[in-house]
């Protein structure tokens, strides 16, 4: 039996790591007149479908996935959540 | 009265707009030997904190702030979470 999981997944800069993109926007929107906003921080949210026969093996492969190719683990942050969205029976 | 709130702002393509980076990811997860991974898009995530008097006021500078700047509403959708973080009596 195999599920098909949307993986909601979260990357962000690790709070030590500077973030010239966040400082920049922020200075931006001062400018436009938004000087009640602060501490802006930008990271990667990723959806993907991954199909899998247990939830765990499915957690699995997506913490290899981040650590490989989605985030790097030096710099970044990762956290994902997993939502079940179908559930199919039969020989794959 | 001053609120402080987190802004949690997701930015993601529309549907119907082609995903050039997500298609990338997916193929090379295929090269990995991920062939359990499908439709894989890259969107942002953006935190900031916002002060305000109340958290409709909030709501609506975040709606001003995605439009002109962190999302291109006409390739981009964008949703946000608003947690309130602290809140500061007194003359500001």
């Amino acid at each position: 039996m195999q599920t098909k999981y949307l993986a909601k997944i979260f990357v962000t800069l690790r709070p030590s790591v500077l973030d010239p993109a966040g400082v920049a926007v922020q200075s931006g929107l001062q400018q436009l007149g938004y000087d009640n906003v602060d501490q802006v921080r930008i990271g990667k949210y990723i959806e993907l479908t991954i199909t899998s026969t247990e939830e765990k093996k499915a957690r699995q492969d997506l913490d290899r996935i981040c650590d490989q190719m989605l985030a790097n683990p030096v710099i970044e942050n990762y956290r994902f959540e997993l939502i079940e969205v179908e559930t199919q029976t039969g020989v794959f």
